[in-house]
């Protein structure tokens, strides 16, 4: 193998596969990427059980790839890209000197770097599954940002720590919830499809990342896996088992209150209060009336904070109810425009969150109880 | 008590004093700041064993400090600080509720923290010593930045964690070392002094942090603390037991090759192996000679680094030596102009870098032995 390429196209495919390169892996070699260079082109590879990532640069005027020798390398992620980014050159020069030892030049410094042998690789299977369908990236990294956030960190349920895409006609719902809240996406495909498959949140952020907005995705899926095509870019990722629940009966229809505020002031308000933790969790108390609208919180061990909200609407009699300031301030950003509803039941039940400008996202909160 | 002040009078203050309230201290009230309002004047203090911070605000047009009401109280440093920083108001007020239940409050917003009465904090002698002078303050902050990253971290030999100071006629000679590197500079004060001691290292970080190019800064010295006076903050630092061991017989005075190089150049060069770890530590090795002066750097795990140097010029015949990466780069790091001379004894001696447009500094690193 030995190719030179230009610093920056190298550099910046390096960074995005390395994503998918595990430092924690059983299998050592899996913190490498692998390099593959045929005919015209250069392949990189990096995976974990989760996740792979596959660059493919065919040479041209603007990335300046020159190919003088096909081969293949595995090379340790962290220091390919270190390598890559130090040297202090327009071009780098990669070749195997000996075996999977690897020099990488550029003007007057050089690194020989210890690699392996490609053979010890495992296979990576990219075959493209034959049901797939485009989306704007635009519209694919709004619905990663609106959902994957709610996702559960904790293993103890697997099938929350991923978003659930399921189709409906035309229509693609997505759903994440930890079950304290939910958020709800639907998103008209223009084509009908037929899946119902949850994703990993932790992959569908490296997904957004990839996005450059304007362009397409295209998205393949089968029973085993999802892959994102992102312009030379491919993701793949697994699916997580397991039944997602439906929830659309816990979303509630009939409500009793509305309060309609601007996002970005009731933000600051309950951020005010965002000190006042007990064990890293934070309740905050709205007490509403045709009056007054007042934010309260309370920490036995530091103390209390109050302040008087100035919304643009309330509707209903009186309403007090408690909520985890963290929850409600992660739900309230995922809008975009910045006049958001909030419709209540009653005290003890879930609220919901709507964007008055667009009715595709609705986001749910369970409030918290307490004892005063 | 009670008062109101401008904000970010108020926040400027709290954030200077909070730097030396403790949240490990055995003493939790130790983890407050102590708020003393007299007639035309807030006092506030923090403290731990190791350094004491006090501010004094005279009311101005300025900070617009309006006393209402005199008394005292400590307020966990964390708490007040985000109080006064998350309220959305240009005035705070202050004032004191219940026993020590304070009410911080601006515009529509208002918290009440529990605080703990005053006369719980332990008392701290801020008494001046008799002996003092007057240093610029950008002075004290070079010497600060050129020395006090040379000390050690490590409790081992506490003498090591500080500079020391001592002075001879008008001299100040600053002197810290780690046993494996040495920093000097010599200050003239103008006046002449006679005292030796060694402050830490952790506090004149918070020392040069305070300072604000121009002024002068006012240092007294006894033989148990040293104050600085900064502007209206008061840093009183505990002083080191021990005595600084002469460091002076370890700088050699006779060499036998001399590399005079661009800092920028050669940091540059270093950085680039400095991936090349080893349990956290990298060795560089230097091979000069009349015709080329290389760099390189080896790790039998990862792979090897290797790269030519363009020195602006070399005298001496053939030289081979190895330094810890980091320690150079540190050493180069500390001057403030490019043009840097490297003076070499021999391949296992002590070498001194020296800045040649300002002999007030010297640095100078031990060599690492290899096997090769």
């Amino acid at each position: 193998m030995k190719f030179s390429i230009k610093k920056t196209s190298l550099h910046k495919v390096l960074s995005s596969v390395g994503r998918a390169s595990s430092t924690f892996s059983p299998l050592p070699i899996l913190s490498g990427i692998k390099f593959d260079l045929r005919n015209d082109a250069l392949t990189l590879i990096a995976s974990d059980s989760n996740i792979s990532i596959k660059e493919t640069i065919y040479a041209s005027k603007d990335n300046e790839l020159n190919i003088s020798e096909e081969g293949s390398v595995v090379l340790e992620s962290r220091y390919i890209l270190e390598s890559v980014r130090k040297l202090d050159s327009d071009i780098i020069h990669l070749e195997i000197i000996d075996g999977a030892l690897t020099r990488i030049s550029g003007n007057h410094a050089e690194y020989m770097i210890n690699g392996s042998k490609s053979d010890l690789y495992p296979n990576i299977d990219f075959t493209k599954p034959e049901a797939s369908f485009k989306v704007p990236g635009r519209t694919l990294k709004e619905v990663i940002d609106q959902t994957a956030f709610v996702c559960s960190t904790s293993e103890d349920r697997p099938i929350f720590t991923g978003v659930n895409f399921k189709t409906d006609g035309n229509l693609l719902h997505c759903v994440a919830t930890d079950s304290y809240r939910l958020a709800k996406k639907v998103v008209d495909l223009g084509v009908e499809m037929d899946f119902n498959i949850s994703v990993p949140a932790s992959n569908l952020y490296e997904v957004a990342k990839s996005i450059q907005d304007g362009n397409d995705v295209e998205i393949a899926v089968s029973d085993k896996l999802v892959q994102f095509y992102v312009e030379d870019t491919l993701i793949q990722s697994r699916l997580i088992d397991g039944i997602f629940p439906d929830v659309n009966r816990l979303i509630p229809s009939e409500f009793g209150f509305e309060l309609l505020i601007s996002k970005s002031h009731f933000i600051t308000a309950i951020d005010r209060s965002s000190f006042l933790k007990s064990e890293g969790y934070w309740t905050v108390k709205l007490e509403a009336s045709q009056d007054t609208i007042e934010l309260s919180s309370k920490s036995q061990e530091i103390g209390s904070s109050q302040e008087v909200l100035n919304p643009i609407e309330y509707k209903g009699g009186f309403l007090k109810i408690s909520f985890s300031g963290r929850y409600m301030m992660e739900a309230l950003k995922s809008f975009k425009h910045d006049e958001i509803l909030i419709k209540f039941v009653g005290e003890m039940q879930a609220f919901v969150l709507i964007d008055s400008k667009d009715d595709s996202i609705l986001q749910l909160v369970l409030p918290v109880r307490t004892f005063d």
